[in-house]
C-alpha cells in the first residue's frame, strides 16, 4: 500500500513531465497522451521485459493507465499554471526517480540477479522512460547529454548495497537510498555538477 | 482461415505503406525491406512481448515473412503504378487499421485483460507498426501530429465492448466494429477531422 | 568457452563503435557508456526478447556488463590512438558480426525454427545494436543507407544452411561461414560493392 501510493506519485510526476514535453512539440491530444504515458512507464515497461516479468506491470495492474489518463486531462487543463510549478515538478520528478531506481532493484532482487544487475534495472525503471520519451519527440535523449540523472540512480543504489552490508534493516537501507537519491539529485542540479563532456575540442 | 486472409491483406498494405515511405527517404533495399517489415509487424510484435506471447507471431509463423519479401519485391517492381493507387493503398490501409485493432483487442481477452487494456493492445496492434517506421525513418510519429488515427482505434474498440452488452454475438460485433473502424477513418479523413493540438501559440 | 571468447571480441568491438560515434555525438561519460552498450548487446537483447529468451543474456550473464565497462574506460583513455586503428576495428567489427551472425543463428535452431527465421535471427543479432546505437544518436540507421551490413549476414546464413545439406560436419560449416561473412564483408567495403537505392531522382 505504501508502495504502491509513492509508485503513483511518481507516476504522476512523470506524466507530467511527458505532457510538458509533448505541448512544447505541438503534438495532438493523442500524442500528449501517449508520451506522458510512455513516460510514465516506459522505464517499468523495459525492465519487465528484459527480466521476463509478463504481461508487464502497467498491463496487469490497470490503476498505472487509470492515473495518467487522469494526470494528462487535469495537465492539460491546468497548463498555464504548471508553468508555475516547474520547481515542484522537478521535486516530484526527483522523488519518482528515488522511488523507481530502488524498485527496480526490488525486483532485480525477486529475480535473484546480482546487485550489478539490480542497480543496472534500477538505473532503467528510473531513467528510460524519459529516453523514449526523447526519442518519440526526436531528441538526442537528454540523459545521455548534460543531466546528472542515471549517474544518481548508480550511486543510490551503490549506497542501498553498501548499506545492506551493515546490521541497519533492509527497510531503513530502502529508504535511506532512496533520500540519497532525491538529495544527490537535488544537489546536483543546485550546484550545477554535471558529467564531463568526453570529446575534444 | 478467415482471420488469417484478413491478417495477410491487412499485413500487405501496411508493408506497402513502408516501402513508399522508405523510398522517398531513399533507403537501400534492405531497408526498404526492413522498414516494410517493421510497419507490418511491428505493432503484433510489441503487443505479444507486453503479454509475454513469445516466441512472438511473425517468429512463429514464417507466413508473415515470405508475404512481406514478395510485397516489397512487387511493390518496388511497380512502384511508379503505385503512385497512382494511394488512394487503394489508403483503403487498405484502413481496413488493416480495423482488422488489426480488432485481433488485438482478442488476444488481450485469451490473455483475459480487462476491457481498457484490451483496447490499449488493439491500438498498439493498429498503430505502432508506423511508430517504428517513422522512428527509425527519424521523424517524429505522424500519428502523433495529425492523423485521427488512434483515436479511431480507440472508438472502435469501445463501440466492440458496447456490443457484446447487448444480445448480439460476439462474432457479429467484432465485423460490426471493423467497419466502424473503417468508416469512421474513411469519415474523419474526408472531412478533415483531426484532434486539436493542445498548445498555446 | 571457445564461443564465449570469440562473443567477447565482438562485444569489445561493437562497444568501441558505439564510442566512438558518441564522442563525435559529444555526450556525456555515462551517454558514452549507455551507447557503447547497447551497440555491444543491442542485437542479442532483441533476438531474445523475440524468441523469450528471458531474463535477457547480458542479464544472466555479468561478464558483458563488465567486459563493456572496461571497454568504455579504455577506450575513452586511449581516444586519441583509436582514431589511427581504425582500420583494425573494422576488422574487429566485422569479425563481430561474422560470429554474433552465427551465434544468433544458434539460438534460432535451439528454439527449432525454421532456417529463414534463423537467418533474421543472427542478422538482428548482428546488426540491431547498430539500429539503437544511431537512433539514440538521432540518425537514420546507417545499416539502412549505405552499408552491405544486413546482406551480408543474410548471405552467411544462406552459406550455412547450404553447407547443412552437404555431408560436412556442422561445427566446419560453422567456421566456413563465419568466414564467408568475414570475407565478404571486407571484399564489399575495399571494391565499394553497395545495394542499389530504389528510388527515382
Amino acid at each position: 500500500m505504501f508502495y504502491l501510493a509513492i509508485d503513483i506519485l511518481g507516476t504522476i510526476a512523470f506524466a507530467i513531465s511527458g505532457v510538458l514535453i509533448a505541448m512544447e512539440k505541438k503534438l495532438d491530444l493523442f500524442g500528449v497522451f501517449i508520451i506522458g504515458f510512455v513516460t510514465a512507464v516506459g522505464g517499468g515497461t523495459l525492465r519487465d521485459l528484459l527480466i521476463g516479468n509478463v504481461p508487464v506491470t502497467w498491463i496487469k495492474e490497470p490503476v498505472y493507465m487509470v492515473t495518467i489518463a487522469g494526470t494528462v486531462i487535469v495537465a492539460i487543463l491546468f497548463v498555464n499554471k504548471l508553468k508555475y510549478i516547474r520547481k515542484s515538478l522537478f521535486l516530484f520528478d526527483t522523488i519518482g526517480i528515488g522511488f523507481y531506481t530502488l524498485i527496480g532493484i526490488e525486483k532485480g532482487l525477486s529475480a535473484e540477479l546480482t546487485p550489478i544487475m539490480c542497480i543496472a534495472l534500477g538505473t532503467i525503471t528510473a531513467s528510460f522512460g524519459g529516453v523514449i520519451r526523447d526519442i518519440l519527440c526526436n531528441e538526442i535523449p537528454v540523459v545521455f547529454r548534460k543531466e546528472i540523472y542515471a549517474t544518481v540512480c548508480i550511486l543510490g543504489g551503490a549506497i542501498y548495497f553498501l548499506l545492506l552490508l551493515t546490521p541497519l534493516k533492509a527497510d531503513y537501507a530502502f529508504v535511506v537510498s532512496i533520500i540519497s537519491i532525491i538529495s544527490l539529485r537535488i544537489l546536483a542540479v543546485k550546484y550545477k555538477i554535471s558529467l564531463p563532456n568526453i570529446y575534444r575540442s
